[in-house]
This record gives structure tokens, sequence and C-alpha cells, in this order.
């Protein structure tokens, strides 16, 4: 499979080359001979007969990296000193670390932050466990929990192996919602065995953000701890994709005029994503939506549909459709793909109503590729950053924790998560909104802290905080 | 109680003065007839008329902040603008922060730290487990694991009374260790469910401190684990403070010219800590001791012991001495107190032989005031820092684990403990070694650092890493 180069195969190099005129061009030459994207020249540190250089070349696989390094090696007038992938040495060590919120440099530092003083906040909060969560990590603190059972696309990959997963989520809390995060694998066999753990840590955080568990326990997970726990649970593979999922529909209709009540959806995948998308869609006013799974339409009545699914039909499909998924396309107003690369088909678009709405989120391969929708669709979206209006959860995940930390939210309501969608829409205004902008770009901070405000809001108009 | 003024009472007051000569010196004046110590007079800010001055003011209770608030406010040219306790101030929020090691500032960063990049790495662990000591969090970051049940000499306050220990804790790893720690407070009932809930959690973590839980759990929670896990299980409590009691008799060794192995011991206190002194001490050579609990010496046949005090009584007390602590001290070297306050007399001290040796470790009420003893023994240690001889677990724990974690140790051995003392008595030279400074300054940090080494080396020397 060619790929074209890309960050995540970047490669760090550094060579010494001869200081004469020429080199730095051959050198160029022959890495993009060998098809690597020199993405960057550094350093320059001139030593009279030769120079230092350090280099940043994108390439498209572990294969092609190496191609790159003999390439680098075999280029006259160039020494290769060492050369990394960028990629894993960002990964040394792990992402994250605990620091201390003040310094501890001397004794009287000491007596406060530790003992004896941290008795009299020991003895305050032993006396009422509320002001644990004014005086302890609690305030800011959501642990990031999984099992590794469904890893990004990847699957069943274990616990230690979701581990940079769950640290990278960690660094888009802290970096988006000023939320301290931290990674919680577990080495488990049941969701029985989730839940019985998380309920034990609980003491310790004042969230839980439940992630790549697999479906249908999960649903069984974040229902249990709803119920038993009085800190927000929220799995973001599902709740954080549908409120990114309905700011996208919502602007897509501020587009095309549609109505939510009116609109005819597909569900491409009713995993946990895709029941929550619909859940939210129902909450939003949708009535009319069929989901697809890999045995096709979803309907009340049939076979081997686990409890989660059972309601999903029960709460859908009103028809009883049946078939596979281009059998249920035509007169669709909008497909939403969490399931499987190609999927969709170009024939299968030309069956929608006009002005087709077209979110294929697979990760990193949507349900069609944007190229081949192009000029069928009004407005698509994927979960991609190369592509126009990128459905990405970092627009939702930071600030709804943020909102429900600074409510002292007991739990995450369905309210809670539509004034997040809502926020997220709202952030695009009229001037800015059309076809290829329905979202706002990853790196604008300022959603977060308006999506933080509306979860905060609803969260005390809900009157679920526990303070 | 009257207590003196400590810092841990300290309190913050931001006060506005007429600015005029002679108001500080009656604020100052109204503070001291109240019993406050002014610690710090920090900024000034004149604003024509009047100067704004931030104070720190040490009190000695909760009751005595108020008064010395109360003479503030009632001294004339003086307006109280606002106070604050310090040390709940420090504990606003939690005393930790989970912090990224990289900026996440672009595209580009997220897809090496998150998606698509991070599933590479993912992957590589997948297939490799062993990787993820070397490209998750696992490599430098410990759990601090408590059950709330033995928290300072407060008792079972719970896991959220726990909290700002066990922060306080990860405080001191960091800034003594390089090592990140993050507390895990488990609302847990029985020493099996501790047990079960790290074993889930290993994934995560590189090393395992326990940490505040009673006995007899805390040692079947420790001899669990240490059997279940690869990676170090440290029970602070038990092996912290043996390895710094072993270090300050080595060095009160230095100074008497006795040997180990003729000493003898009285422990009082067979707790946790107590039974690992105990043997640490037999490990370094010692052969006479007794253990002394509040029921008395702990002898074999006696009623009521646990199984680790029956450990104790099976390989200690050699002769069966009976009765109360002072019917043991005749002629006994070396008293060490990990038990409570005011236990030992004047006279059990003249009992000992000479130069009698004494660590009265209870916190923060020593077993004997160095006070009443002084005159008396050769040698005095305590757990304070205001007194000479400090014995602090501070001195051990951050250097065990970053050598422990350096080697990437399956556990830490009882050489390994040895080692951390050695490094900790030689820390102190012959020419600076002397009855008041048997011990390094706890904030002297190249200590931390020996240790580390000698623990690093000393688990290659055992054959106990895992790479």
């Amino acid at each position: 499979m060619s790929r074209p180069p890309a960050t995540q195969y970047s490669i760090h190099l550094q060579v010494t080359l001869e200081n004469i005129p020429g080199v730095l061009g051959r050198l160029a030459t022959e890495i993009g001979a060998a098809g690597g994207n020199i993405f960057a020249v550094d350093a320059f540190v001139a030593k009279g007969a030769t120079l230092d250089r350090d280099m940043v070349v994108n390439c498209s696989s572990v294969e092609h990296q190496h191609e790159v390094v003999a390439a680098v090696e075999n280029t006259p007038g160039v020494t290769l000193r060492a050369w990394w992938d960028r990629t894993f040495r960002k990964h040394e060590g792990g992402k994250i670390e605990v620091l201390s919120l003040y310094p501890v440099g001397d004794q009287d530092d000491l007596s406060m932050m530790y003992t004896p003083g941290v008795a009299r906040v020991c003895n305050a909060i032993a006396a009422d466990e509320t002001l644990a969560d004014e005086y302890t990590i609690r305030k800011n603190t959501v642990a990031i929990v999984s099992d590794g059972t469904a890893v990004l696309g990847l699957g069943d990959i274990g616990p230690k192996g979701a581990m940079p997963v769950m640290e990278g989520k960690a660094l888009l809390f802290k970096e988006f919602g000023q939320v301290d995060a931290f990674p919680i694998c577990l080495d488990v066999s049941t969701p029985e065995e989730i839940i019985e753990t998380v309920v034990r840590l609980a003491p310790t955080f004042g969230g839980i953000n439940l992630e790549d568990i697999a479906a249908p326990g999960a649903f069984q997970v974040e229902e249990a701890l709803k119920e038993r726990l009085d800190i927000p649970v929220f799995h973001d593979d599902q709740h954080g994709t549908a409120v990114v999922t309905l700011a996208a529909l919502w602007n897509a209709l501020r587009i095309t005029g549609k109505k939510m009540e009116d609109l005819s959806i597909v569900i491409s995948g009713v995993g946990a994503a895709g029941v929550a998308i619909g859940k939210i869609l129902m909450g939003a006013g949708a009535t009319n939506i069929v989901g697809v799974d890999s045995r096709g339409a979803v309907y009340d009545g049939r076979d081997g549909l686990n409890e989660w699914k059972q309601w999903f039909a029960e709460n859908t499909n009103t028809d009883r459709k049946q078939g596979a998924l281009s059998d249920v396309m035509a007169g669709v107003d909008v497909f939403i793909g969490v399931s499987a690369p190609d999927v969709l088909t170009q024939d299968d678009i030309k069956a929608m109503n006009d002005d087709p709405i077209v979110f294929a989120m697979a990760n990193p391969d949507p349900e069609i590729r944007p190229e081949l929708a192009e000029g069928l669709v009004r407005v698509m979206g994927t979960g991609r950053s190369d592509y126009p209006n990128q459905i990405n959860n970092v627009l939702a995940f930071p600030g709804i924790f943020r909102g429900a930390l600074d409510a002292r939210a007991k739990s995450i309501t369905e309210n809670m998560k539509l004034a997040a969608a809502k926020a997220i829409a709202e952030s695009i205004s009229d001037e800015d909104l059309n076809e290829q902008f329905i979202m706002p770009p990853v790196f604008d901070k300022s959603v977060s802290q308006r999506v933080a405000e509306a979860v905060c809001e609803a969260a005390i108009a809900d009157g679920v905080t526990r303070a």
C-alpha cells in the first residue's frame, strides 16, 4: 500500500555535511528521490570544514524510513551521525508527568504540604468528606479508564498496549480543558471487574472518562458506574462522538435548511458510538432513524440483538426496514458512519434525497473517500484532519469535563451534552459557515471554553451539582 | 495544650496601614501580645495615605489564628483586607497536576502523540509487552496506594481523608527522586480487595508504593503483591522506616564503636514498621532483639500474636523475656521506638548500657522528649525536623524507587534495602559525623541520588531486572 509521507512516520536526522556548496542540495535531491518529504532543516553549526545539521523528513512507512536513511548514508559528502523515529521518540518514558503545584523548597513548605500540617487537612476531610472536592486533586482530576479491548481501530490489544492512547488523551484534557487526567489501564476480564475497580478508585478522582472499552460491555460499565458514583462518568467513544456529530449535523442543517424532525437518517455502525448518536439525535428531535450493522438494518424482531441494540431497534426504524445498507439508502437525508472503510458507495449517495449530508467518520479510513463523494454530496464530514469538516471528539470532551468539574456535577445529563453540542455548533458564525466549514478547527481552544461554560450552566439548571 | 506557634498553623494577612511612622510597630506589638510569631513581612505597596502589606504569622492552633486575627483587626490604623490559613490554601484543588512532557501545539504534534501515530506505538507494545516499560509512563511512574486505614497517626480516616498525604508523598517522590508518582486511594474493605485492585492497576505503573495501610493487612497485601507482580512493591511504612533506621544505627555505631552483632536492641512497637526494622537489623547482623507492643514483650508462646508477630516472636527474643517495656530495658544498647508518645522514661534509659542509643521516632510526639533524655543518652534521634538527627523516610523512598526504576527491577530485594541504608549512612563523612549529626539533612538531594545509584547497582547484582 503506497501511502503519502506523513508526520507519524517522520524521522529526525543528524547529519554532518562537507562545508562546500552543493552538498545540502545533493542531500535534498537524494532524499526526494527516495520519496522522503523534507519537513524541516533545523540547526546549523559550522565547524570549519564541516557543517552539522538537523533535518526532519516525513516518510510513509517503517520500511520507507530505512530507504530514506540508506539514501542519506549513500550521499557523497554527507555523514549520518544519528537518526530516530520521531513518533517513538516522543513516547519514550511516556508522555505525561506528575508535577507539584507548589515548590517544596524547605522545611516550612514541607510542614504545610506534608507533615505535620497535612494532618489538619486530612482531619477536616475525614470530618466532612465533601471537602475532598476542595482540598484534593478530586477538584480537577479525571481518570481515563480503559481495559484495552477496543483501542482505536486496533481492537483488543490489552491494557499495556492501550496506555499510549490514554496518555495522549490526558495531554488533550490538559491542553484543551485545563483538566488533569490520569490514565488507568486495567488488567481485567469482565465488565463487572471494571465496574468494581472503578468504584474502588472513585475516592481519588473527580470524574471518570471511559475509553476504548468494547461494546456491549462498555454500555454495562457506564450504566452501572453512573448508578453507583456521585461523580461524572462519561464514555467518550459514545457521548463525545455523539456530541460532535450532533454539532456537525446542526450546522449542516443551517446550510441545507432542513429540519431535524423531518430528516431520514441512516447510521452505519450500531456499536457504542452509533447507539449514542441515535440517542442524542432523538433527544434533539430526530424521529426517523435506521441503524445498520454488519448484518444489515437493525429492526425490532431481528435475531441476535444485544440489550442495547434491542433498545435501539425498539426506538428506531418504525417501518421495520430490512436488508443491507444499500437497501435502506433510498430517500435518506443524512448518512452517519461510525463503522468501517468503504462501506458506502457512490450509488448509495445518488439514491439519497437532495442536499445529501454524509458524515463518514470511520478512522482512519472513512466509509467513503471524500474524493469519491465530491460533487454528489452537499455537506461531507470525516474524522480526519486532512479533509474539511473534521468531526473530532477533542472539540467536546475537554470542555464537557471542565464544565462538569466546575459545576461539581454528580453526572453528565442529556441537557449537558446538548448544551455542549450547541456551543460547538454556535462557535461558527452565519458568515463563516459554509459547506466546507461546519466544524471549528480542533486547535481553536475558545471552543472548549464555550463548551465548558454551557455545560456548567446546564448542570446547574438540571440541579445535578454536588455542592 | 499550649504549643509553640508553627508554620502548619500559619496565616497570611493582607493589611492596609496608615502611612505614618509607628503603625507597623504597633501592629507587630499587638500580634506579639496575642502570641503570634511574625514569620515574614512581604510586599509593600505605598498608596499615598496608606501602605498595603502582606504578612505571615505563625500561630499555634485554629483558635489562636482567630485570636491573632482579632488582635490585628483591633489595632488602630490597621485595616485587615483579607486573611487565610496557609496550610489549607496550599491544598486547594490538590497539590499535584498532570502535565504533558511535550507541547501539543499543532496537527503535527497531534499526529505523533495521538492519532494516527500513537497507533504505531500501541501496536509495538501489543506485539512486545516489555516495550511498555520504554514507551509509556510505566518507565517512571509509581502508584502510591492506600486504603486510608492507618494515615499518619490519625488512624482509619478513609480513602478521601488519606488523599492529602498521598499527594504530599507524590510531591516528595518528584522533588527528591524525579519519580512521577500518583495517589491511588481505594474504597475497599479487606486486604484481599486491595490486592485484587492493585493487580488490575499494574499495567499502568512501574512500581507500587504501599502507604498507611493498617497492619496486619499491610503485610498480607505486600506479600501477595510481591508474589503476583513483576514490578517493585514497597511498603514504605515498613521498609522506608527500616532503611533510615538502619542508616541511623550504623552511624551511631561509628560513634560508639560498638558492633551490630553485639548489640542488645529493644524495639517498641511491633506493627508494620517495628517488624520491618527487626528484619533489616537481623539482615545487617543484629542477633539480640526484643520487641515490645502495648501488651509487653513479644515472645514465642505469647497469646494473640498475628502471623507476623508470631514470625517476629520466633526470630527474636531468644531468652523469651517477658513483661513491660521497663522490665526489658536493663543492659540494652539501643532503643528504637515506633510506637507512642512518652512510653520511655528517664529510668529506662538509666538502666541501659553505656553509650545508650535512643531513636524515639513516634510522630509527632516521640517516645521520650529529647529534653528529658539529654545527658542520659549518647546518641538520640527522632522523626522530627526540630531536633537533631531526624530519621525521615524521605531520605530513602525517592532514591529507592529511582534506583529500582532505573534498573527496571522486578522487586526490591533485601540487598537493595541494605545498599540504600549504606548510601545514606556513608553520605556523612567521618569528619562531619558526631552525636548531633548522624543523619544527612532531609533537603540534601544528593543523598537520594547516592541511594538511587546504590539501589540500581544492587538490583543488577541481585539479577532482579526485567530487561
